[in-house]
């Protein structure tokens, strides 16, 4: 398995170009460096989230959960609102999965997920991709569902490909969650994250998922994909279609990302302290109910608090109030030892400029530095998280390496201080050009950007002008062209097609070149 | 002066559209809630930093420090470089400056220097500019320089306007600091910034801004000007035009940002820990000259550790790497209490593009955070320092808006906690648009960007799919056709005109009408 690592490694490398895996650290970075609230102000905060549980409740719960939650000292007020006792919360939490491993189909892509190591994934349910060369929007659709996992399955820095659009090609529920399934699990090895309609879609994934490894049981040994589900919608109300599906997740031993989405100013106060009570509280409502129903299932119980702009109450994600939210949330679940994950990275920019970059990566190093145990949404999404862009996903990965270099911090041991090399060189040559712990520490304490240009200006005029837009593009039509994931075998996946409805054609899924080998032996 | 203060506020407002002061918080935002150093780090590189002045010391001291330092209890080894023992080193530290005010021309931009308030100035020595119309660059002039100032005049997030371009159109050092001087003092009346080649200019400097304000000691009062001086060049050496420039301006009562730039891998150590003691010694180290000559003089103790890409051996400032090593910088001298400034915001991309964006937001967010009393360079630096961009100066001002945003952090009080707002809605109307709190807080718990745009897709490509760039240029333009600042009187200005050779055209300083006006009137 080592080694299996470390060769997926150095394809990610050669494909990533000089970023050097030493310098950026193990993949699961230590955050908590960055920590936006006081021990008192966390303290607050979920005091108060447990009062909301306890006195305003979640209204519209299942029958399932209430029954159970019932039996475990919950009340129902004269609304039909649950009522969470203290008691029954901190039962849960208690209690809740901790330390558990999300599966890749490759296992140099399974994910440990442990306190305080912060992984990064995609995200987002975007319905419109841009065209680079046009400078555009277009609807999504599956086959660029399909190329978003082929490149992010390059992508050094992302761990985790939750599908980051929505096909809008397909109409139909059931053949919308199999095909997305099938185009992710066909795009790349790395762990999977979908949302799915309906409970009873649940079951065929699964059947799917197993057919495309080729072995019964298969996804229940290792399961590689988590599904998604917004069990609450804000505020504090259960959502009955994918609280059922998160209850026949449970049943499948599908890992859950429980999500949840205050909007501050909409959903949720427009205080972010208030909204952080509101999503303390729905974040752990969702984690209670799961757990009356399957105690101890894996749940990355995730808040995801968002922002309205408050002169048109649209969702915004890019300004310093959504990077304080995903802090703030990341902190809290921190505080409570739970396995979490936080937004990030979603710009309200619609092209991957400068706007963009600042967006990006002020929420992106503040949340991450906060220590959740994922970053989502962390590449590729532009305008409000309404479009996704295949150059912004490379061009945010690389911004990620440098982003995970200020995650590892500063090595303070007597080696590094250095005081004898400052000695010997003032008093010697006057450089440190060339000497030997310049020449050590060179793969091991820097990251080298590949598409980020560093020439001169004049360099840079004489290479093209290029900004990184451009340079992105160029990468992406290249792994688009050349990496073509094959570890799901021919007769695997003929068997899935002729079970489910795969809209992909096939020769989409192969090198253009083989392609034209195959024609020619027709 | 509260009513001028607010006037000025006022006036910034409009210009920069609909942010909100009130969110962003008053100037000079708290940091410190990122600390890239554990307790025992910063106090084992303190350790490592004064060993190193007491046993590799500062070569090349001028005589007059020498013979100061000799005097205190300092040595000289075989090789002549002073040695300085750690009682003089503490004695220093304890004694010096730390609660001063740098004034602006106007006392509206009074900066009040204090522990942990950061605040934002412009910096560097770039000899190219970025001409935004042509995407390429040419050397940098004194009318850009006038016009940068001009441009910072507006910026609501910048508190110290330092020439960040070098008028590369005059030769002689004399007339260089002499219109250099002229050109921004005319420009704002923020507190001013500038190197000086050679001594012997400082008197006729003050001379020039006495004359200026139209008062002779005047600037020995309110001294609206600082040097940028580097007494020490690493590794470890004393420089001795700018350790003379240094002590003239203590004896004219001009406050000194005392700068250092040892560069790691090639300057300085390759591990950031050893930059970071080297950095920390030659830090310390200058303002013991300093105070050796005037104990107690307004010193602004800056470390500028930058960072070698060391595939090439140029600078970089654009990397992760850099952020920590100026929030590490800054970390130190906020724990000696010390006043000073860390770089950041030195963006590699040659143009206001993504990887500008990005680069500059990891930096500035983490230096800021660390609690410096002064970001430098945080605005409209690219190429390495090698370019300046007047789009990219109003760009990264609006990006420090969302920053200091996130510095004010997450306000936790029983009313901002929400938890009866929570109760109602969720029980009553369902969202919280346009309810109490949330039309109350719409101002103060939120910023809103004027550039940055948060439209729709559709809305975006409606009125013309610009990036930020694009807007950013049109900004710029309106600014510089309307934005005269004319806070010296004409009378004042003909004096320094007759009395020295200043080669901005006096037409080039009024608005084309007037111009116009006088030429008809003539």
């Amino acid at each position: 398995m080592r080694r299996a690592r470390n060769r997926d490694r150095r394809k990610n490398r050669s494909l990533a170009g000089a970023i050097s895996d030493d310098a950026i650290g193990p993949t699961g970075t230590p955050g908590g460096s960055y920590q936006p609230l006081t021990k008192s102000g966390t303290e607050r905060i979920y005091a108060a989230a447990l009062d909301v549980l306890a006195k305003v409740g979640i209204k519209n719960a299942t029958l399932t959960v209430r029954n159970l939650a019932l039996d475990r000292g919950c009340s129902l007020d004269a609304e039909g609102r649950l009522l969470f006792p203290k008691s029954l919360v901190e039962d849960t939490i208690a209690g809740a999965a901790r330390d558990f491993v999300l599966h890749g189909q490759s296992a140099a892509h399974d994910i440990e997920v442990r306190d305080g190591h912060v992984h990064f994934a995609t995200g987002g349910a975007a319905v419109k991709i841009l065209d680079s060369h046009l400078g555009s929007y277009r609807p999504s659709t599956l086959a660029d569902l399909y190329d978003l996992a082929r490149l992010c399955d390059t992508l050094p820095n992302i761990q985790w490909f939750a599908r980051p659009v929505v096909a809008t090609d397909i109409d139909d529920w059931r053949e919308l969650d199999l095909n997305t399934v099938y185009a992710i699990a066909k795009g790349t090895t790395k762990h999977l994250g979908s949302s799915i309609g309906l409970d009873h879609h649940v079951g065929e994934i699964v059947e799917l998922l197993d057919l495309l490894v080729g072995r019964e049981g298969a996804f229940h040994k290792r399961p590689f994909l988590s599904v998604h589900a917004t069990t609450i919608v804000s505020p504090l109300s259960f959502a009955e279609d994918s609280s059922n599906v998160a209850m026949a997740a449970a049943r499948s031993n599908m890992p859950i990302l429980s999500q949840t989405g205050p909007q501050a100013g909409a959903t949720a106060p427009a205080a972010l302290a208030g909204t952080l009570v509101q999503s303390v509280a729905e974040s752990i409502g969702a984690l209670v109910a799961i757990n009356l129903v399957k105690p101890g299932h894996p749940v990355i119980a995730s808040g995801w608090p968002f922002v309205s702009d408050l002169r048109t109450g649209a969702f915004s994600g890019g300004g310093g109030e959504q990077a304080l939210l995903s802090a703030g949330q990341a902190q809290m679940m921190r505080f409570l030892r739970l396995p979490t994950g936080v937004p990030a990275s979603m710009a309200d920019s619609k092209v991957p400029d400068n706007q963009a970059g600042y967006e990006k990566a002020l929420s992106v190093v503040l949340a991450a530095m906060s220590g959740p145990d994922f970053v989502y949404e962390s590449v590729g999404m532009l305008a409000s998280l309404l479009g996704c862009s295949m150059e912004a996903m490379v061009i945010d990965d690389e911004m990620i390496a440098s982003i995970r270099r200020t995650m590892r911090g500063i090595e303070v041991t007597d080696e590094k201080l250095s005081v004898d090399e400052i000695a010997e060189t003032a008093r010697g040559v006057g450089h440190f050009l060339g000497n030997r712990q310049t020449l050590e520490l060179m793969e091991s304490e820097y990251v080298y950007p590949n598409l980020a240009d560093r020439s001169s200006p004049d360099d840079w005029v004489e290479s093209g002008s290029q900004d990184l837009w451009q340079r992105a593009s160029e990468r992406v039509g290249e792994v688009l062209k050349t990496h073509f994931p094959s570890h799901i075998s021919d007769n695997c996946d003929d068997k899935v097609r002729l079970r489910f409805p795969i809209r992909l054609p096939k020769e989409r899924t192969r090198p253009p070149s083989l392609n034209r080998l195959h024609a020619g032996g027709n």
